[in-house]
């Protein structure tokens, strides 16, 4: 069997590699592409067979941009993973602890580690665009007295060390990443249903489409709106339910919200990432 | 009667600004602040009687943030405006369009912007931390050659010119603020009622929650699911609703809320932006 290609955002040593790996063990190969839309690009031209995806963080939220380009692609949701996102304190060899004068990461992450930059005020924070790439900078400038706020991969990735592990000011952070496939494939395992539907501009309508599950005792897992381009104020709404649409009451909720809805569209069915 | 302060995050001549004129008139202070957190403690230790926020974008969807900050700040809505926004190619007098190299503003406002760097590929994108900050920038610098794109307030603040208007791909780009008080106070023109709450974690709990207001035929106009920190996957539910919480069936809605939710908390009730 051909080894599978497994595309992501970022730059090699993120955090969607270190996800992948957990997902799908260590005989993949990788492709990093610069934007989450080329990354769902590449698996719509065949370059990658499926890409990795960050769609939700339990402290920073929903990645929208991902939401949108779920909607605007036509690839299948086929996997889930979750991931504790440790972050690190990255320098090269050589560079100690206390040597450390700037840190550089993606601003997200430097904003989950304001403990340590409050226990550390001598350190200047430095806004970077990735965290794995801010490693990389590193690396490729051979910087003394600077760290990298990164994924403990990138540390192997660029032959650097990690200074200081679980710089993060919650440990409840996880980031939750799908599997995307041009083919669409429903395991017998899966359990867990993702679609997107919008409503009808009247009174209640909402409530109408989520009767669809309470009436048949179908949990919701996650419910989230995003805005209709070019209707202000009008939405979206994106919503995973446990389930596998082979079951008949699946079907029939799904008939049922085609009928109170004006648009709807299954995005996926799969099986839910193991807490 | 003293002239209201108001406190706004990004540096003057930001589209927060922009907004506060059009909600409030031109007879207030402004007291711009660096981060959203230093925006609402402003207002809560006094040095200004309000804050103006951007809650929602209709392309980029909603500011998280700024939900975190409703919730875990004591604050009250007390009024909402509605802005479009417009992205103007701002320069310093004696750049024309023609020597225009590299343009520089927030990445939002860059990548709301993607026909315009399509028409001119020679022109490089420079992601820089605010739109108006990026004029500022300009003009302290006296750089020729850059430009900037920013609010038609930002070239008024900074003596620049606007090369061209409307540089934005979609004119249905429009940013809904809040402005927020430290005192509780309910217009008899308020026609609209934000809230927050939790659901206890049972199978159709938000379906629970939304009857309260579809069997009392009232309108929801939002709603929006944000994590709970340290519960990785339970959310609190923002929700906004057509009416005034001295209606007796808003009453009686956000008492039956009370019933079936662990945590409930009105934001504020006050008068719906005009469209």
């Amino acid at each position: 069997m051909a080894t599978l290609i497994v595309a992501f955002q970022g730059e090699r040593g993120s955090f969607s590699e270190e996800a992948a790996y957990k997902l799908l063990g260590h005989r993949i190969r990788i492709l990093p592409c610069e934007t989450f839309a080329a990354t769902f690009q590449n698996v719509a031209n065949g370059k990658a067979q499926a890409c990795l995806v960050p769609i939700e963080n339990t402290l920073a939220g929903s990645v929208y941009e991902n939401y949108d380009l779920l909607q605007s692609n036509a690839l299948h949701i086929v996997g889930e993973v979750s991931l504790r996102i440790v972050h690190n304190l990255i320098a090269l060899p050589g560079t100690s602890r206390k040597d450390v004068r700037q840190v550089y990461s993606h601003p997200v992450a430097l904003a989950q580690c304001g403990r340590f930059f409050a226990q550390h005020p001598q350190i200047e924070r430095i806004p970077f665009y990735d965290t794995a790439g801010a490693v990389k900078m590193l690396a490729e400038r051979r910087m003394r007295g600077a760290a990298a706020i990164a994924s403990r991969i990138a540390a192997d990735v660029y032959h650097a060390r990690i200074l200081a592990r679980h710089l993060e000011d919650h440990h409840e952070n996880f980031t939750r990443f799908l599997l995307l496939s041009k083919t669409r494939k429903v395991s017998p395992r899966a359990d867990k249903v993702s679609i997107v539907f919008s409503t009808r501009n009247v009174p209640g309508a909402l409530y109408k489409c989520l009767s669809v599950f309470a009436l048949r005792d179908i949990d919701l897992s996650k419910l989230e709106s995003r805005p209709l381009r070019g209707k202000p104020f009008e939405y979206f709404f994106y919503v995973d339910f446990l389930g596998n649409i082979k079951e008949e009451r699946c079907r029939n909720a799904l008939a049922h919200l085609g009928e109170v809805t004006n648009f709807l569209r299954v995005l996926g069915c799969y099986e839910s990432a193991r807490k």
